[in-house]
């Protein structure tokens, strides 16, 4: 990070497979909208349970990116 | 919450009866340009005091919405 | 709190109506199966919301009792 | 909160019915010792059980005062 | 979650391949205590060095259920 | 710890003598229904007052057991 | 703040000066582009090295703004 | 405690012998100026070391007091 | 610190110029009516916007003082 | 665990695959100058993003180690 | 404190007596290989159990020292 | 921070003059004796106060540097 100003969202990923597939999903889906992403922060990991497995994990995300 | 992604945004919402309409205040007024909300978590609850008495009560929350 | 020995554990309970209702059916809900209930500490509040409005509140209670 | 210096309390107020009325007594109470209160912060809710339901509600409250 | 009751149960799960494998791990062994599990939470996530490389991850969950 | 799944438990411990007393009383009362039990981890620490003076200490502990 | 309801941002700012300059510089930036500015909160403050010394100052701030 | 309101002062007690009589000295020198103390929470643990010893222990105390 | 009792309190600095000032100004206010004042802690920084630009700069601080 | 002492060291690994290999190779890199260790903690994950994807993954850890 | 720089250390140390040992055992390590250990914090309280009693308590310290 | 190993390490500076100045002087002694300083973190700030002004600011910064 140089000398710029940079703004922070919180976006929540999900996927069946695992935690870091759910970070990708979570920045893919970010990138869609959003220019210059620099960085990310995992805040919280959590996910769903049915019939006794995990159905899919859930990543919180602080995404970082730089203000034009 | 389905393997979606969501993003979460954190608003203040204010109630000169109690903390649940704070809360409800909060949600009706983001409601108004978010589409798809989910859910909230309450993040910190505070007030202003008056002559000696509540004048209002401030409910910080995180929102979270599906993103299409 | 006398010179007993106590268990924690977490519960969460629902109300369509606030935090309050919540936590009184939580504790209710807890009394049924567990004797000597003594203290509740609120660990977390949030809620679903649905329409643009609060469907339902829940709040996360640890609930503290006496090992007889 | 202009450019003055103010000063923090901690109190515990209580209720018997909810978490509304527990800070509005904390803060009554504290009005009968204290000028110039200003605003309170929600620091922790817990309360006690009695009989398998709520006997009442504890809120402790960080309260700040403008020191003259 | 809709209007019910929740539990959560604070459980350790290991693995010698990974922080997924740990997390299945954890919940797979809970399934066959408890009914009705609906929800995850990281709360920590450690391991055992052994001859300077990692013998296993250990991760910690609240694992939350439906209370009937 | 090996590669198996544990679980863990709130408990408080009382004693009029210390620290120390109070975690032993908990581990002493939680080993009388709980098999396996392996570490502690200390989460609060406090005690009641009477007459000016601590009448008892009292500290929270997380018990982990393994599962069988 | 009175009986409104207010959105929070989460923005960085740089300084090579120092900490208050990296605020006044986040703040700044922020007022580009949103209306009704009300307050900040510090949340975190570091800094990139470089040659052994203070490259420039990282502020990240929570900023209120009101909603109309 | 029961539905009164109550006070809470930080201090920190000293102590050559350790923890439990660092709490001790803390509370018989709180009783000294303040009535109706009920109860005590730990914050913070620390001392001083010299030569390579512990000189004395010192821990912060949260002591709450009831209000006539 | 050597052997004594200590005691804290909470108070908010202002400042028009920044963070060392603000923390300056609230130690001078509060040695108007604190004798033996002995160190500071920060606990939480943040401030006012007014037109876009930093108004004051508010700085939380536990002052700690022996009693003596 | 057993009567010894221990020290702690924070390190940060990385890794363009995933969150387990960032920790394999923080843990392979303090092997090489550290002996005797024995644990591991993730005190944070996070990550760069390059053209809207993880560069890489970035993972902080305590590893701790007996000293002889 | 004076006007030095500091290190700070994290160690682990360990009693079968109880938790002032622990830190007097800890420290004690450190004054081997450290000079001019000047505090303590006590970070984390835990421990091993052996057939349902303590086999030991292990107390997680930071120790800062002057830098010469 | 590219695809390498970091160590991080915890500093405190002291200052007359400000937070800032603290921060630099920490730095400085770093650099020292530690290569390859790439960023700081504050993790807290305090400071000794005499005859009721500050004395001297006191930051504690993580210090990360890269590995060879």
């Amino acid at each position: 990070m140089s000398e710029h100003t940079y703004k922070k969202v919180e976006i929540v990923g999900s996927s069946k497979t695992g935690v870091d597939d759910a970070i990708k999903n979570a920045i893919d889906k970010a990138s869609k909208s959003l220019k210059n992403l620099d960085w990310f922060e995992v805040i919280d990991t959590r996910g769903h349970i049915v019939d006794g497995a995990v159905a899919h994990f859930q990543v919180t995300l602080k995404v970082g990116f730089r203000l034009d």
